[in-house]
C-alpha cells in the first residue's frame, strides 16, 4: 500500500509546538506529513512545506500586503483563498490522502474552509475550540470530523496531548481505510423528506429500491437542502423527488431550516428529471416559543421541543413561493412535474394535525396555476401527502418522466 | 496488544442496516463489537449484545412502561439513563475501548449523552445529521468527535457507505493508538482568558512554565470556562489563575459566554487555592448588532464581527458580580486572593478601547469590599490587567498562597 500523505494546515505563528505533535502522530503511524503556514502575523519557527509567504502568493498577493490589511477577516479571506488553490493542486497531483488542522475561531475558518474544497469521502479532521456551539458555518455541507478541544490549544499538556493525539489517529484510522466496492452502477435517485412526510417518503423509497434504484435520502433542514442541491451540480443523478420544498419559504420568510437562495433550482436548470412536491410548506420552523412569539405574532403554533417551534405559514407566504416555484419551472431545462396534495401538506396540516388549513393546497395550486407557462404540468390531487394513493401518484409521474 | 472492544449505542428499529456496516468496518479492522439497542419504538430486526429491554430495566423500568409514555422527550431521557448506566458498567470491567453511534436528533441525543459520561481522552465518535448547526446541546464540554452525515442515515448506498466507513475508521484508529508517556509529574495549574486579556496570560504562563508548572489554558467562551470548572471536579490540580470571570456575568445577564450557574465557585468551594481576577467583565457577549441593539438597548457596543457584538456593562452589573463573587469567596474552603486592575478589565476597557468606564473598577472594588468578610483578600492595583506590574502582582499573590 502507498503511504498515506497527510496535509497539516496550521498558522504557525502560535501553534507550532501543537502542530509539531500532529506531525510526530501521523508520522509514528506511517504517513507522510505536509505542513502548510498560513498564519498572518509573526512566523514560522521551524521549517515547513509550504510557506505563509507561498500561500499568499497563491492568492496574487504578497505576504507584506496580507499583512497590512487592517481588518483580519478580509487578510483571512486571501490566505484561505490561496491555501485552497495550493491544496487542489497538492491533492490534484494524487499527494494528498487526507487533511487536519487545528485552531481557535480564525484557525477552525482556515481549516474548515480548505477542508470544504474536497468531496463527500475525503478524510478531513478539525481539532477545534469552537466545536461545540453553532458550527454551520465551519461545518457546512460537509462531511468534517470536528474534535472539540475542549481546553484552549496553547502548549502541550496532559489535555490537549490526549486531544491532539486523537484526532491524528482519527485522522490515520481514515487515510488507511480499504477501499469500498464500487458502487453497483444502480441509477441514483435524491429523495428529500421531513419527519413530517416520513410515510410518504418509506413508500416512495420502497417502491425505488424494488426498481432497482439507489436512494439518497435528504433531511430538509436547511443544511439537508443545500447539500442536496450541490450534489446535483457533481453527481450523476437519474431524477430527483423533492418531497419537501420548505425550505424555499425558512429561507425566504425567516425560517431557521434555510438552504440557501438556490433551493428547489438546480434539477430544473441542469435538467435533472424531477417530481416536485411542496411539502412541509405548511409551516416555517423557528427557535424557543418565546423568541418565536415575538418574531411570527398572531399565528398558529406546534412546539416540538424546548429548541424548536414551527410555524403556520401565511396564505400570502403560501402564495409567494406557489408564484417562486412557477418562476423556476419556466426556466427549466428538463422534464418536470409538480405534484399537490389537497387534502394537507404534512402531517401538521391534517385534520388531526395541529396547523391544519384546508384552504392552502388550492391556494397554492390556484398562485402557480396563474405563473407557470405549462399550466399542465399541474396535478391537483384529492390526497393528503402521507397517502399511499399520492405516493402512487408520485410513482407515475415520475415513471411517466424517466420513459 | 488486546483486541479493542467498542461498544456501538443504536435505535436498531430504524438503523439497524446502518449500524450493522459500523460493525462490520470495525471488525474487518480487528475491533470487537458490543451493539446495544436505545431504540424505543418497534424492535430490533437483528440480535444485539445489549437489549432495548435491557436497557429500560438498566433505568428501574419495562420497555411497556416507557413505550407507553407519551412525551418522547420524557422516554428518551429513561432509555438514556439506561444506556449510561449499561456503558459505565461495561467500562469499569475493562471491556470497552472506545464509543460510536449514529442518528438524527433522537439519536445524537442519545449517543453523544452515553458519550459525555467518559472522560478526555476516551474515544467517541458521533455519526449525526445533526453536526452542522449549534452541537452544545450534544458536544457540550466533551471531547466528542462529531462526524456530519450530510445526507440522511437511512439506507446504504455510495454516501452513507463513505460516511458510516469513515466515522468507523476514525474510531479504528484511535482505538489503535500508542499510550501516551505519563504526564511529567509537574504540577498543573489551569489559567483562564480570552483574546482581550492575552498578554497578562501569555506572561503569567512564561513565568509558570519557567517555574515548571504545566499549565492548562481554558478560554473563556461559555464551554471552556464550564469545562474548566468540571475538569477541577476530577483532576488533582495545584493552583487556578482565573483572569477571565465574566461568563459570571454572561451567565446572570443574558450573554452568550454562558459557562451555566457554577462559574467561578468549584475552586473555592474544593479549597483549591486560586487567584480571582474580574477580567473581561466589563463587557457581555451578543450576537449580530441588529440583534443585540434589541436585546441590549442604550449601551456602547463594539462589533468583533458579523455574528459577535460585545456590549458594555453597567454599573449595577458591575456591582452585582462583585458582590455575587464576595459571596462565593466568604465560603471559600481554602486560600484565595483577589486582584483588581484599576486601569482596565481588558483590551476594550482601556484608554485606547472601544469600551472603557474609568470608574467601574473602584466601583467594582467598592461592592466587593461590602460583601467580603475578610477584605484583606482584595488588592486594587494601579496597573491595567495587560500591564506587566499587573501580572508581576499575580505572580506574587500565587505564590503566597502555595507557600
Amino acid at each position: 500500500m502507498q503511504k498515506p500523505s497527510v496535509l497539516l494546515v496550521a498558522t504557525m505563528d502560535t501553534k507550532s509546538r501543537e502542530a509539531g505533535f500532529i506531525e510526530s502522530c501521523l508520522k509514528e503511524s506511517g504517513c507522510s506529513v505536509q505542513i502548510m503556514d498560513a498564519g498572518i502575523r509573526g512566523e514560522s519557527p521551524v521549517p515547513v512545506t509550504i510557506t505563509r509567504q507561498e500561500v499568499a502568493q497563491a492568492a496574487g498577493r504578497t505576504l507584506q500586503e496580507v499583512q497590512s490589511i487592517r481588518q483580519e477577516g478580509k487578510a483571512l479571506s486571501i490566505m484561505l483563498k490561496g491555501a485552497c488553490r495550493i491544496a487542489t493542486a497538492i491533492y490534484e497531483k494524487g499527494l494528498m490522502h487526507g487533511i487536519i488542522s487545528l485552531g481557535g475561531s480564525m484557525g477552525t475558518t482556515l481549516g474548515t474552509g480548505v477542508m470544504r474544497q474536497f468531496s463527500l469521502g475525503f478524510p478531513k479532521v478539525m481539532i477545534s475550540t469552537m466545536a461545540s456551539r453553532d458550527t454551520r458555518a465551519f461545518v457546512g455541507t460537509k462531511d468534517i470530523l470536528m474534535l472539540h478541544a475542549v481546553c484552549d490549544l496553547s502548549g502541550l499538556n496532559r489535555f490537549t496531548r490526549k486531544i491532539l493525539q486523537n484526532g491524528s489517529m482519527a485522522l490515520v484510522g481514515m487515510v488507511s481505510r480499504k477501499p469500498l466496492d464500487t458502487p453497483s452502477g444502480a441509477p441514483m435517485i435524491f429523495v428529500s423528506t421531513l419527519g413530517t412526510t416520513e410515510k410518504c417518503l418509506q413508500e416512495i423509497r420502497g417502491y425505488l429500491e424494488q426498481d432497482g434504484k439507489e436512494v439518497v435520502v435528504f433531511h430538509t433542514v436547511g443544511s439537508g437542502g443545500k447539500a442536496m442541491e450541490e450534489l446535483m451540480e457533481s453527481e450523476s443523478i437519474e431524477a430527483v423527488v423533492d418531497l419537501s420544498l420548505h425550505e424555499m419559504a425558512d429561507h425566504r420568510f425567516g425560517g431557521d431550516y434555510d438552504a440557501g437562495p438556490d433551493r428547489g433550482s438546480v434539477a430544473l436548470k441542469r435538467g435533472i428529471p424531477v417530481v416536485l412536491v411542496p411539502g412541509n410548506i405548511d409551516f416555517l420552523v423557528a427557535g424557543p416559543l418565546e423568541q418565536t412569539l415575538k418574531d411570527f405574532p398572531n399565528r398558529l403554533y406546534h412546539v416540538h421541543n424546548s429548541a424548536i417551534t414551527v410555524v403556520r405559514s401565511t396564505p400570502e407566504e403560501i402564495e409567494i413561493i406557489a408564484k417562486q416555484l412557477g418562476d423556476l419551472c419556466n426556466a427549466a431545462q428538463g422534464p418536470y412535474t409538480i405534484l399537490i396534495p389537497q387534502k394537507g401538506f404534512s402531517a401538521f396540516d391534517s385534520k388531526e394535525g395541529p396547523l391544519h388549513d384546508p384552504e392552502a393546497p388550492a391556494r397554492f395550486a390556484k398562485s402557480l396555476e396563474a405563473q407557470l407557462s405549462d399550466t399542465s404540468r399541474i396535478h391537483t390531487l384529492p390526497y393528503h401527502i402521507n397517502d399511499s394513493e399520492f405516493s402512487e401518484a408520485v410513482m407515475d409521474r415520475l415513471q411517466e418522466l424517466l420513459s
